[in-house]
């Protein structure tokens, strides 16, 4: 991997762009810049009037976003000013998407083929548990309130807990497993920090934010991931002291959701 | 985009590994391939054995897929012969992962980067819908019976026909119009087929299996998406005749469905 500078002059003023207040999916995409110290504007929560900004480019029903970008179907997104193909700003959607954009050009993802789109497959995995997370209190309609699909939500929750929890969790136990003799537990790819740990680690952070009981009863079984895995990275220098500054949110009604009847009964 | 050539002999030997028979989400790279030409080997349908096979790299327990290769969730998968780090054969998973990195062996994405990330974001939007079809059948439990969530899969298919195709339609009907210029309604990013065309059209056409009496009376609300750019790629000369083959599946259990209740009724 390219060594990268978090000297603020060597990157353009990243942006962005999604809902203020939660989280959420941005969350994943502030880790990333966080990681590296690389400075970033938050646009609905560091600028005045920033969420009409985010609103009117990636909630908008035009066939542009801004800056002749193509259209968005959601937040979050990235504005990358001067990136674009004429020196206009770029702007890019999808969590994956952006992660992969942003994994190079912060060095948070290794060069060599194999490796990267191995850290690729982690990531698109651990955004898929995301959703599922997600789903457990609104499978039924994302716009809808919960408490009109509580019922359906206890039913999923409990999937989720029991068959979809274990089965991606064995597969990250696995994969640090795997990759043993060069991350010890502690980097999912190689040596070093990457895009799939800090995404893996966020998905293990709203868990146990949703299910504290289900969390607590699993946690011996996956030693590496909930234990090694997960308290390493919060050790890691920049993110320690992201996660203890004001601008690590916290969770409330977004995609990570403490609801106590849909987590394990004690 | 750098020219591509059907010539067998300056590809790798392909291996998707996937279920046997139905199309799902080894469909979306089949039609990578199938649309520029390029042989592979659908390990499951056309070796003997080929699902055991399958299985015992995608479906396993262990802390490796194969040849040294980290674990997968699930199936799909690809198997590159030779292109692992030491010469020995890289496996991918991710559906997304596969087809950014075919894209680029096959010429399906365009280098420059702001057409390459705004392709990987069409892709991912589009395989976001594939999954929220997929669970207007099964909303509670991906491995139980749908027998066994009906009564939720009627709410969830109803919120999926109402809510969210209106929302991904006019999304991909404001891609196609963002890029008329270039793509004429026929491709969503510049002037030529690319991943992201293959992949929204995919989902298309199974929700026209899934929901025909729903695609029908929306018709002519995305007259670019759903008349001009879904017959257009059908008529991509490649595809076509991958269309009339032996080698495309038809639907059936897989995650396009076709419950007639959960389609808009008469």
């Amino acid at each position: 991997m390219a060594p990268v500078t978090s000297d603020p002059h060597s990157h353009p003023e990243y942006e962005l762009l999604y809902h203020p207040q939660i989280p959420g999916r941005g969350e994943f995409i502030r880790l990333a810049f966080e990681a590296v110290g690389v400075s970033y504007t938050d646009v609905a929560n560091d600028k005045k009037d920033g969420y009409s900004e985010v609103q009117s480019i990636c909630m908008n029903d035009e066939i542009n976003s801004s800056d002749g970008n193509p259209p968005i179907l959601a937040p979050p997104a990235l504005r990358v000013p001067g990136a674009g193909p004429d020196g206009t700003a770029l702007i890019l959607a999808q969590t994956p998407n952006i992660l992969f954009y942003l994994g190079e050009k912060l060095g948070l993802v290794s060069t060599a083929e194999a490796d990267k789109y191995h850290t690729y497959q982690l990531v698109l995995t651990a955004l898929d548990l995301n959703n599922e997370i997600h789903d457990s209190h609104h499978p039924i309609a994302p716009s809808a309130y919960y408490e009109d699909q509580s019922a359906e939500a206890l039913k999923k929750a409990a999937d989720v807990r029991n068959a979809r929890l274990p089965k991606f969790f064995s597969y990250f136990e696995r994969s640090l497993q795997h990759n043993h003799t060069n991350g010890g537990g502690k980097f999912l790819i190689g040596g070093r920090l990457s895009i799939a740990d800090t995404t893996v680690w966020q998905v293990l952070d709203g868990a146990y934010f949703a299910f504290p009981n289900e969390m607590a009863a699993r946690k011996a079984e996956y030693p590496e991931l909930l234990d090694t895995f997960y308290n390493s990275v919060k050790q890691e220098p920049h993110l320690k002291q992201y996660l203890a500054s004001g601008r690590r949110r916290a969770y409330g009604m977004g995609v990570f959701r403490h609801y106590p009847e849909l987590d394990r009964q004690a």
